[in-house]
C-alpha cells in the first residue's frame, strides 16, 4: 500500500517566534481527502553531559505549556545555518557554562511526528570544564548535578518527565552497563 | 529563584481538530515580559507490545509533518474522559487487532514541553491474541513485527526515529537485560 499523502492545498494560519502553524489538505491512500494540522518548528539540540564522577548535568526550567518546573538535560534551538554539533556546544556553554573535550553523537529523532516536524539531535559530552553561563534573555534555569543512576530512577518516579531527557538518560545508562 | 511565569494575557489563535494554538504574555522572573507560544494537544497513549517470541509489534505510518513513512510503536489519542489504560487497550486493538492479557504502565512523559502540553502514557503489553483491525477513517498503517533487539539497533541506524518508540524500545531492552 502506498502510505504517502499528497498535499492538495496548504494554508498558513500563524507565523510565530518559535512555531508556525499550517493546515494541509491531503489526498489519502483511498483517494478521499482529509486535513493535517502541522506545527513547523526549527530543529533543536540536547546534551547528556557527564562529569568524571559519572554525574549528569541537568537544568531546572519552567515550561509554560505544562505549567511546571521540569528537570531536563540542557537543550536549545539551532540557529539558522548552524551545524548541530556547534549548536550543542553553544547551548551547553550558554545554559551551564560548561565546555566539553569529548563529543559523541547519540541519535537524531522526531519529538512527536504526529503534529510537528521538530527534530532533536542528541549528544553525549564528557571531559567537562566549568565557565560562565550566558542564558538567553528570556530563559531562567537552575543547574543541578546528580548521579546518572539517580536521574534514571527519577524517570520512573515521575520526576523527570521530559522526552529528550528520558531518551538521553536511558542511552547513558545502557552504555554504562555495557 | 522563583522560576514560574505568571500569565498576564492569553490569546487564542487557532482551534483545530488535533491542536489549539494560543499565545500567552508572561511575567518573567526578572519582572520583564515575554510571550510564549503554546500548542494545546490532548494526551496520547503508546504501547510496547511484545509477543511470546520477544518480537515487538510496530506500525508503519505516513507522518505529514515530516513527510516520511515512520516505523513506530502503536499509539493514538485519548478520547475525552477515557482512562489511559482503556485508551491503550483500544488503540492497540484498533491499530493492530491485538488484545493483551497483561498490561503494565511504563511511564508518562511530555513529548516536547518547550512548546506543547502533549503528555504520552506508555504501556507494556504482553500475552497477545490476534483479532480484527479497526483503523480510524483517515489512518492507514502497516503492521510489522521484529525481534526487540533488531528494533533497538534500528534506533541507532536512524531507521526508528520517533520519540515515544525510542523511549519504549529502550525501556524494553533495559528490562530484558535485567
Amino acid at each position: 500500500m502506498e502510505l504517502r499523502e499528497k498535499t492538495l492545498k496548504s494554508q498558513e494560519i500563524f507565523r510565530g517566534r518559535i512555531v508556525n502553524l499550517r493546515v494541509d489538505t491531503v489526498l489519502l491512500p483511498d483517494q478521499r481527502q482529509s486535513t493535517r494540522e502541522v506545527i513547523e518548528h526549527v530543529p533543536a539540540v540536547a546534551i547528556v553531559a557527564l562529569d568524571e564522577k559519572g554525574d549528569i548535568v541537568l537544568v531546572r526550567q519552567f515550561r509554560k505549556p505544562v505549567e511546571e518546573v521540569l528537570l531536563e538535560i540542557p537543550a536549545g534551538l539551532m540557529d539558522a545555518g548552524e551545524e548541530p554539533l556547534i549548536s550543542a556546544q553553544r547551548e551547553l556553554r550558554e545554559e551551564t557554562g560548561l565546555t566539553a573535550s569529548h563529543w559523541e553523537k547519540i541519535l537524531s529523532y522526531y519529538s512527536t511526528p504526529g503534529f510537528t516536524n521538530e527534530c532533536l539531535h542528541l549528544y553525549l559530552a564528557t571531559g567537562l570544564s566549568p565557565g560562565e553561563v550566558e542564558p538567553d534573555e528570556d530563559e531562567f534555569v537552575e543547574i543541578v548535578s546528580m548521579p546518572l543512576e539517580k536521574a534514571y530512577d527519577l524517570i520512573f518516579k515521575g520526576q523527570i518527565k521530559d522526552g529528550k531527557s528520558i531518551i538521553g538518560i536511558q542511552y547513558a545508562m545502557q552504555k554504562a552497563g555495557e
